[in-house]
């Protein structure tokens, strides 16, 4: 259930509401992943998503190869995937140079990111907060001329690498001017993995008071093993958009520091058991996540896809 | 705070609130592990943990060498290693043989277990689980003449490898009989990780109708990443007394369908962003985690212990 007039959210969501999983793991996972994987696996990768029932499976970005070298075949890989229908497949473009790109071989949705740290956005794309915000308005307003709808991620919400703790102030400014330049949807994201509960209610709470509910999303990393909880707080808080990373992909479980993505399949193992409807196959959505890893070479980075489904009675 | 009138909790428990972690590293995560380690390694681990601000390190298992040989030198452990004032050194003991063991080494609180289920007892014990509860009738009764507080731990709680989905009602009667046989805390323990939110919070409002909330503990394994968000609706249903092992002892990494008990130090993490008080140093848990895991020849299986806490300002 959503926020009561109180301001407490009440325990939890109620069973058969809907919480729309949104798919990461070929553009965030994979940009992440030390090793490069041909442009059919990702191919495969995208139409199994969407066959396990994915609504929304971000493809890849259109960055540059020099910045992203894993994803350099983005035009191949958009080109190329067999499209399902009722599925969304956007894709990340830095500037009006990646959109043009993403345009030219058909995306239909398209996902901006800046953040409200102007340390980490000097770091990442070398401006500041405001510049970032000027660069990306002409991207939304072409995306949206072409008819395209546009997420906006707001990076570091929860803390930054560089200059650390993240004033709430500062995240719902950022998310407020991505919705009033267009977007549809704002992604609040822990880039870093370092927030825990209380933060995450309290963030959602702020961004809530100026953007509808229904179009804040929550992107959380799992590097500290928080990632879980503070999905559930947002579900509390009456978020129903949640990212994940099939078979945790960008974080890797051996790595110190791993980036570590929240795993899709461990995020909607606990929303099936709230009850929550997704429209996943899971035990599909965990033959994915093995897949793929293999295909990596390793384990899964999800301890779901590691151990399995418990056994049920009957 | 504590689950209000109406039956739901409110969100999250009020900061400042103490929560008192209990330590199982040392019994129920090093009795998972595959390799051995040498006593005074042992010894070490405890008094590093008591040392960190634990309240409660449980130390060893008088279970058969045969059964668990990791901890056949449980006599040695218990005798030798520097207690700390005002932290509680339970040993788990599975009859009365093994109550004869411990209390001959001093032991100064004891923990019992069983489970709900005659499937896992009959694999476990090999007894149904009547004959489980009368066979751990003396022990709770000499420990108590002498003097020794008995934790009993409801194993299989939510669900059972064997049997599958466990009836709350029978967690319910097992946890009434514990208590009426005179264990002063029950750990409702989802001994295999399959356990998701909604059923973690069924089963404590029941356990919580028969026994009163001060002496509930709960004992999660992130077998499938979902120990966290079962530690955060405990907390909201009132539930501050919780258990970890450090480093996620007892749970590898990188083994397939790993026991994966919570790391300490991820779920401290938790508790402290939350504002709650635990006692426990944070840094130096993070050291002893990576100190035991460099003994035991591995990285730690705790995420945080992996990433290390994020950078704050100032």
């Amino acid at each position: 259930m959503n926020s009561s007039a109180t301001g407490r959210a009440d325990c939890g969501p109620a069973s058969g509401e809907r919480v729309r999983v949104v798919e990461v793991g070929p553009r965030d996972g994979l940009q992440n992943e030390k090793q490069y994987l041909r442009a059919q696996v990702k191919i495969e990768l995208i139409e199994r998503l969407a066959t396990c029932g994915l609504p929304v499976v971000e493809a890849t970005s259109f960055v540059s190869k020099r910045w992203i070298p894993q994803l350099a075949d983005a035009d191949t890989v958009l080109s190329k995937f067999r499209r399902r229908e009722g599925v969304a497949y956007p894709v990340l473009v830095p500037n009006v140079a990646g959109l043009e790109r993403a345009l030219e071989v058909g995306a239909h949705e398209i996902a901006i990111f800046t953040s409200p740290s102007d340390a980490f956005n000097r770091k990442n794309i070398n401006c500041d907060t405001d510049e970032s915000l000027a660069r990306l308005a002409p991207v939304v307003a072409g995306a949206l001329e072409h008819g395209l709808p546009v997420r906006g991620y707001v990076s570091c919400a929860l803390g930054c690498p560089y200059q650390g703790d993240m004033p709430v102030a500062d995240v719902v400014r950022v998310s407020r001017r991505l919705v009033d330049m267009g977007c549809g949807e704002i992604a609040v994201s822990d880039t870093i993995g370092s927030g825990t509960a209380r933060a995450v209610r309290e963030v959602l709470r702020a961004v809530a008071a100026e953007v509808p509910l229904p179009r804040i999303a929550v992107h959380f990393h799992d590097t500290r093993g928080q990632a879980l909880p503070n999905v559930y707080v947002s579900l509390e808080e009456g978020i129903r958009i949640v990212d994940g990373s099939v078979a945790g992909l960008g974080g890797c479980p051996y790595a110190s520091g791993a980036a570590g993505n929240l795993a899709t399949e461990d995020l909607v193992f606990m929303l099936h058991g709230l009850g929550l409807e997704t429209g996943i196959d899971l035990p599909a959505l965990i033959e994915t996540a093995r897949w793929i890893s293999a295909e990596l070479g390793r384990a899964p980075a999800s301890k779901l896809a590691r151990a399995g489904l418990p056994k049920r009675l009957g």
